[in-house]
């Protein structure tokens, strides 16, 4: 079969009646689409490939007209994307407008739930479940998650509530022996130890037809081996972990094998309660390159089908620079320790694992925990440096607030992928770290828009007593102005117009780039450090300043740097350039700034409409005049607050939308 | 042994040298202690006294001079004060400046960690540990976890970290058998298992004389009872769950046998490298009331220790409130559910938990699960309502933002303990809900002032298609304007001023009585909603604007409201009196209020002050005169956020002081 004829066929229901041979045959055909697709658009290959025949044996099972299916983290829900209703879609994966790389439920009606983050499906699934039993449908929800997702605590809030329930669950444990990083967990050893020992199902009947056989003709040793028997018995019940949190286990079973996996899904279907079935997979399953080295396989930016060749390369990264500095700094310094959370290599720590291992420690995808744990090295006098994703630190706002901040403890959160990512979409974004962190008592949040200024900060924070935050972009540096050194909290750039300009981070490249390029009457102040925010005085004799920030509006910088100039006693216009009140789907990172205004022509041509409107607006303090203009806003009402961005939540018209 | 007897020993170190007899003299006064001073001032009382013996034991074993002690939540540490260096300040116990309810570094050098959430002991512990194993230390951390906490997927992060670590710890599960509210999770069922059967050492050593006895003679059994043995010694090696992931396990013992506690812990300590010591405890043993209902008994405000008659009720409150319309909004619609993270009581749940038992869930302590767990009920149809303390729903500010809010799902979030919470303290007050949930796109946010406001805001949430919160203070009312009823988003109470003075939520009846009160010129508008934001066109015409805001300052709604008045046109001057980058110390609510400026008296002071000046700011525009006045403050330099508040952290000076 060819990739090509999936989309002829009547997806997902045709698997159904699907023949052992013809189930192979379209897994194969799948696995040939994935590794075409992503070898041109980039995505998560190592998982997606494999679960290829795990999704093709779900879809047999399943009825998906009425069952729902969440995945776990969803970068590995490539194959049921394809097997649903997205085949002919599937080449757009990742682009703007085009399939996203995580499920999402206006996509599809067949994603059932958004996800991204991890840990998070069997909690949405038992909610699902709930209603579903409530509401006395006999659907069933299937969870599928992955062995490293198991570190998250969140899976185990979610097991400790299921507990005995009657609810239609099926939990699919995805085992494919290692995280994205690996796992060396107390957790991955469990799995290790249960994988390597006999199937689970063939000792119990083993033992119990044992133990009948032995109880005819035993009967000397009668008193103290019923004693054992019963001990056995009861021993034997609980075996494993999930049994001992109240959830019937199935497994292990090869989920390559799809007519294993058949059996045992229908079998677990049969049960009508929750049912973990654990599945051993192997990642980059069917291409060699991916299955050799998984790790580098697991998010790629596009690659050489035949020799497994990456395009591009990360060695200019933010990232690279932060683990190139941070290791240098810790030959010195014996008290610094790198943290993280499953993303080593992704935040630039590999280097500094290898070099000083009893001071790096991955804490599994555990961002919680993560803070927590940093906080009790902090207390105890080192100085712990947590390397994490924007979007992830959001897991620990908690920790970051009453056991980082409270205390004071001197914590450096390393905060990579801040603004926006790109490809990855909504989930990903970095967009609320700026707005919450500063929110934040007692921290100190810096934001480098170059590489060596990255260094420089991460040096500043690390000199400090109290907790702090270096926030940096995702991918490389734009170019520096000549001379440029990071000096004090902010880098008065240009001082030429009336109109003032303030930004922060990456964009104000993206700022001095239409500055200059188009020769703008226009000043420029880059803010070095965003918490405690320091405006200088130069600021206060503008008339209008405008505030392009890649992030949300609400809580921002911008408003931030509004109150404080209006407590100097600062009147003037003041704009706000930033993401409002919604979320920024996919698409690559240049072409997300564009939608947001803030890459050189949007920057730009807001710039322009200001220089040209400055002296209209010199009334603007007027009471009477600032009555017409909010009137000539069209908006004679209340002042609202624009509600979401629902043309921007990217809906692909052409799929049957969901809820 | 009195009470007052044990300020005058040298503690803890005297505990060291103490006999058996002279241990349980020491228990017993203490216990003493702490019913008469939480009969008085109010406090956790039922945890507190199930952990008197098991806190002699271990200042038996520890040397806290170099060992540390993390207490998982806090509350129950009242014996470990009293019997570190706070005996004689006990009486002091939640009042402002005297000892806070909750562990505190800042309070005493033997407080390790503030804790006051749940379930990160374990994590701040391991850091610790970690810490002091690079250190080349042989200190011990011992962290004291509760068995409701373990329904908090943190100690499974934790745990999954620790893996065969070998560092010096040791995790005391103190088990009580029942969490606040009754856990009926999967792991509370576990223990009882655990509990019940036969001491776990006793049988593994049972077992293992009975082979090798059986080995001797059983010859004819051989090859199959080999294969037997090995099994069965697989299967005895991971016996416990906490085994499976890695840690050992002593126990379970009684925690209020001192003397074979004060044994395990000397075994746990022998054994260096990460230990769980199991212990039996019963919440408010030693006091017939409180052990009667520990559920009743677990935060109280004072009660009469003859009669165990409490002090106070809460029939007026707002979580009382909050309960009655839910439920008898659920009469007339099966949709609606409601969760609760163990806080059914708390959030005024437990009628509709009896009356609506299929629709009531109980997440335990897990409020990301609980999130997850909501939006999985809406995604399917349900209306779920999460009960939720603002301190705790901090703990998932990414479930919020990414599956609530990203999906558009109608969780209706009621939001209690918003604003200062009184004696528990900076862990617990709700400072930051009303900053960090309208930074999330697509939410609507009520403040009620009111209770049937309260109820009337409810039934709009419910009757949104997307996620919304309301929120609302511990206690009561204040006094209602005669007449009003909720029906916009903002209350224009009284207009007669040239300053409008703006707030939401509790403290508008401060804001009210001073204005009346004090015949103050001001106009008084009253925001109910609070995302959207919508400002009355009014508003425009005012030259002074002061906000008062019950929470935090930085991305908090006045800020927020000077954006969307900026952008309308207004030029003016804008005061803010909120919480600026600090935690608010443990108090009475009137006393944390007046601290902040946001009670009566503080509110006509600052109304005093800028009616005043009024005529002298007309000029404000002016650049020059901006300067000046930028000047004249004091700040010839950049403009720079005020940090941390150190002077309010609730330092008690006359104890020894942490780091």
């Amino acid at each position: 079969m060819q990739f090509a004829e999936i989309a002829k066929l009547n997806m997902p229901s045709a698997v159904r009646d699907m023949k052992p041979e013809e189930l192979k045959e379209l897994a194969d055909a799948v696995r040939a689409g994935i590794i075409e697709t992503v070898s041109k658009n980039g995505g998560h290959l190592a998982f997606s490939l494999g679960c290829v025949e795990l999704t093709v044996a779900m879809l047999k099972v399943l009825d998906l007209e009425k069952d729902h299916v969440i995945w776990d983290v969803g970068h590995q829900s490539y194959a049921y994307k394809i097997l649903t209703d997205r085949a002919e879609a599937f080449e757009t994966l990742r682009k703007k407008d085009g399939i996203s790389g995580f499920p999402k439920p206006r996509e599809s009606r067949y994603d059932a739930y958004a996800t991204g983050h991890s840990g998070n499906a069997v909690s949405a699934a038992f909610g699902m479940a709930a209603a579903d039993a409530a509401k006395g449908s006999d659907a069933k929800t299937v969870a599928v998650i992955g062995d490293a997702s198991f570190s998250n605590g969140m899976v185990f809030e979610a097991l400790n509530h299921l507990g005995n329930s009657k609810k239609n669950l099926i939990i699919i444990l995805n085992d494919n022996g290692r995280s994205i990083a690996k796992n060396h967990g107390a957790f991955a050893r469990y799995l290790l130890r249960t994988r390597t020992r006999m199937s689970y199902y063939n000792t119990k009947k083993r033992v119990e037809r044992f133990f009948k056989a032995f109880g005819v003709f035993g009967k000397p040793f009668l008193a103290f081996l019923n004693w054992i028997k019963r001990l056995l018995k009861a021993m034997l019940l609980p075996t494993t972990l999930f049994e001992s949190l109240g959830v019937d286990y199935l497994g292990p079973i090869d989920g390559h094998n799809i007519d294993d996996t058949v059996a045992v899904l229908k079998r677990a279907c049969r049960m009508n309660k929750p049912v973990l079935v654990h599945v051993t997979t192997v990642k980059g399953k069917g291409y060699e390159p991916a299955a050799t080295e998984p790790e580098g396989f697991h998010g790629v930016s596009g690659f050489d089908v035949e020799t497994g060749k990456m395009n591009g390369g990360t060695a200019e990264s933010f990232s690279a620079a932060f683990g190139e500095t941070l290791t240098a700094l810790a030959e010195s310094d014996e008290r610094i320790c790198a943290v993280t959370a499953a993303m080593a290599s992704g935040t630039g720590l590999s280097r500094f694992r290898e070099k000083f291992p009893e001071r790096f420690y991955d804490v599994g995808i555990a961002e919680e925990h993560g803070v927590s744990f940093c906080c009790g090295l902090a207390a105890e006098g080192m100085k712990p440096v947590f390397a994490v994703y924007s979007a992830f630190l959001q897991r620990a706002y908690d920790q970051l607030l009453i056991e980082a901040a409270f205390q004071q403890l001197p914590v450096v959160f390393a905060v990579d992928r801040a603004g926006i990512v790109g490809e990855d979409g909504e989930t990903h974004q970095g967009l609320f770290d700026a707005a919450y962190l500063t929110q934040i008592p007692n921290m100190t949040v810096y934001a480098p828009a170059f590489r060596d200024e990255l260094g420089e900060m991460l040096k500043s924070a690390l000199a400090l007593d109290t907790p702090s935050a270096v926030r940096y972009p995702r991918g490389g540096e734009g170019e520096k102005p000549e001379g440029y050194a990071y000096t004090g909290a902010a880098y008065d750039y240009r001082a030429g117009g009336d109109v003032l300009a303030v930004t922060y981070g990456r964009i104000f490249s993206e700022l001095r780039a239409a500055v200059d390029g188009e020769k703008l009457p226009v000043s420029v102040l880059k803010l070095n450090r965003i918490k405690p925010l320091s405006i200088p005085d130069a600021a206060l004799k503008y008339k209008t300043i405008v505030f392009f920030e890649e992030g949300i509006k609400t809580g921002g910088i911008a408003e931030q740097t509004l109150t404080k100039l209006t407590e100097a006693g600062w009147r003037g216009r003041f704009v706000i350039c930033a993401v409002d009140d919604g979320f920024v789907p996919h698409s690559t990172v240049s072409e997300a700034l564009a939608d947001c205004g803030l890459d050189r022509a949007g920057i730009a041509a807001k710039l322009k409409e200001l220089v040209s409107a400055g002296d209209n607006d010199e009334n603007a303090d007027n009471p009477e005049r600032q009555r017409a203009e909010h009137g000539r806003g069209g908006n004679r009402g209340p002042i609202v607050l624009r509600r979401g961005r629902r043309s921007n939540d990217g809906a692909v018209p052409r799929f049957r939308r969901g809820r």
